[in-house]
């Protein structure tokens, strides 16, 4: 055996994350490590924690990077809410709904499932009537941006639906935070999760969360412990909670989280705002360079996301090798649909650091010269032109 | 608000980990972000396995990085392995051997606790009469180097007494791996995790574990799904697994695994036992500097680990003071007690990169003086001769 340092391809990352990761946050992850109870790095948690509380929009105390992935994000949230025996209303209308399902059935509780089209936003209707018949579920559960089909749901009106009937509110806005318009205290969520690798322009790896009052009193009141140690946030806040001793709880990943800080710099010194708009603009040109080229989207204009965009494959082309031969010969990813949507359509990201201009045409160009190489009935000369009008506008 | 860049202070790590991160290492992780389903990364990842195989000494398969820290990879042995029902003997003789039983209990499985003294090796004696006591125990847990401590215990003759008694054996060798002797096959060790800050002189935040082909079919054929979606094993392997589709589980950290890699590779130039050899003997070196000085060491000659070093504190000496103006004055980092030695030791780890004659001279002398200038009773100007004739055997 033999191996040698690894040099990974330059790509340029426009699938459903991660995103494009900006030098000055893979610059900050090498930055020499320190111990993960050195003051200077407890200070920089501090940071993190109040950074966090701006790109959520809330006050909430327990708003902390989960040291792991997205997945452990939502692990966290719904072993830490549920019991077993409790039941929980699980919307799904892509993939992460399945998901969620089963973390509520492996915490030993009972979902109730309310399923929408791929595609389509969570209908509040059918919320409404799930809540109705289960007066004593104890949360509701969606996503706010289905990464899986690029569509948006209400987060505020479920919400309210949810607290009308006396039910917490869980959300996952693994792609929306940073993204798109996301009001923890004013839309009332008691908990939510997101990634740290999509509109974040973070590395992959943590799990930004937060947690409301009245989550917290039903956490701090469980029957039982949580069914995970590492994810117990009753003992996680001794290590990154207001007033904490610091007391050492696991290994907190230190590089990790010099990246995640840089990247809420820079979403600092930006904007929330701005970004959320920067997402809309770009989208937009993107938007119409596909569209000029005959590509359609498959989620309504209302609830698209601007950050994940699902559009269709033309007739008789085979995905796969579009994707190798720009990945191949323009080092450019896209993403292939999931589940439901696997071979259907494309899907292409503007997340974070990934929506900015030059990424745009280098795509616009790519897919047409591949497609127009393949023999795809496209509208060729035309995406560019249309894509730049709407840069300039 | 307004927060900037963060720019921690370069420290020397002679804790319990995270230890000294070659800049090799942070310089891998600083590399591009590329996808997770990238084909270039897909073989990145069995560079990893292969070189962790080499690390553990196994031809197991299941032989992979959990994407979090340690104590989540002692949860995926733990909770992969047992169910609700299930009996474990759980040694504990410091810190982890408690959380080990945490483990057990939020499984909702019964832990058999064998007790042996902070400081001490696990008594295969009294593990004997525990699984005699207890003919349908699942499983054996054990911690091969305690980090709480410095005690190395005895993982081949433990693990022979749990398969007489046929039960499975699961050892934490999060602060073992790299640093001393451990043969997964060899030793017939079913489940093992470790830690990537440790020994392997990587950023923390991954866990490498493995498991035999005896684990696997226990995992394989439970009656009840693994409590954590997150850490099932069974999903897992669709993603890591040998001839695995590489089907999309969770967000790999990308760029934590470009560091392991890494790490790994200096393992595997350095050779698995030069680099026991090296924490051997620089262990010689820092303790004959450290006895000459007039400090002595807590755990006995015989089970003492060379890369976590606990020894005692002057009296009269506050020895948070000691630790501030190491960390003030020489940008040194020692660890603390834990749990039931908190005050009473410290902990001077000689893991990976760390462990090497720099550190230990620094070391030293830092010590020295600041132990001679708060007027301990310690020899002066004997610890560096000592420890250099060490050095130089």
């Amino acid at each position: 055996m033999s191996i040698t340092s690894f040099n990974p391809p330059v790509r340029t990352l426009m699938g459903p994350g991660p995103s494009d990761v900006h030098p000055r946050v893979t610059g900050a992850m090498a930055r020499p490590c320190i111990g993960h109870l050195d003051p200077a790095f407890v200070d920089m948690m501090d940071e993190v924690k109040q950074m966090l509380q701006y790109a959520f929009q809330t006050k909430n105390q327990l708003t902390i990077p989960v040291s792991a992935p997205g997945s452990a994000g939502m692990e966290t949230t719904f072993m830490n809410l549920l019991e077993r025996g409790d039941k929980a209303v699980v919307c799904q209308n892509g993939v992460f709904g399945g998901r969620m399902k089963e973390n509520v059935e492996r915490c030993g509780a009972s979902p109730i499932m309310v399923e929408d089209d791929w595609g389509k936003p969570v209908d509040p209707q059918k919320v409404e009537d799930a809540l109705k018949a289960n007066p004593d579920a104890k949360l509701l559960a969606f996503v706010h941006a289905e990464t899986s089909t690029g569509a948006r749901s209400d987060a505020e009106t479920l919400s309210r639906i949810a607290h009308d009937h006396d039910a917490l509110v869980l959300v996952d806005a693994v792609t929306s935070l940073g993204g798109n318009e996301l009001r923890v205290d004013d839309w009332e969520i008691d908990a939510v999760y997101a990634g740290s690798q999509k509109c974040l322009s973070c590395t992959p790896g943590l799990s930004p969360v937060s947690f409301s009052e009245r989550a917290i009193e039903v956490i701090t009141t469980r029957n039982s412990k949580v069914q995970s140690w590492f994810l117990d946030t009753n003992l996680i806040m001794g290590y990154w909670g207001p007033n904490a001793k610091r007391a050492y709880h696991h290994t907190a990943p230190v590089n990790a989280l010099y990246a995640l800080h840089e990247s809420l710099v820079m979403l600092q010194d930006e904007g929330l705002e701005n970004a959320w708009a920067r997402h809309d603009n770009n989208h937009l040109a993107l938007r119409a360079g596909l569209e000029a080229m005959g590509l359609s989207f498959i989620v309504a204009e209302d609830y698209r996301l601007p950050q994940l965009n699902s559009v269709t494959i033309p007739q008789g082309i085979d995905e796969a090798s579009v994707r190798s031969r720009l990945l191949n010969e323009f080092n450019l990813e896209i993403g292939a649909g999931l589940g439901a949507l696997a071979g259907k359509v494309w899907r292409i990201g503007l997340m974070g650091y990934s929506s900015r201009a030059e990424n745009i045409v280098l795509c616009l160009s790519a897919l047409e010269a591949v497609l127009a190489d393949m023999g795809a009935e496209i509208n060729t000369g035309v995406a560019l032109p249309a894509a730049y009008a709407k840069l300039n506008m």
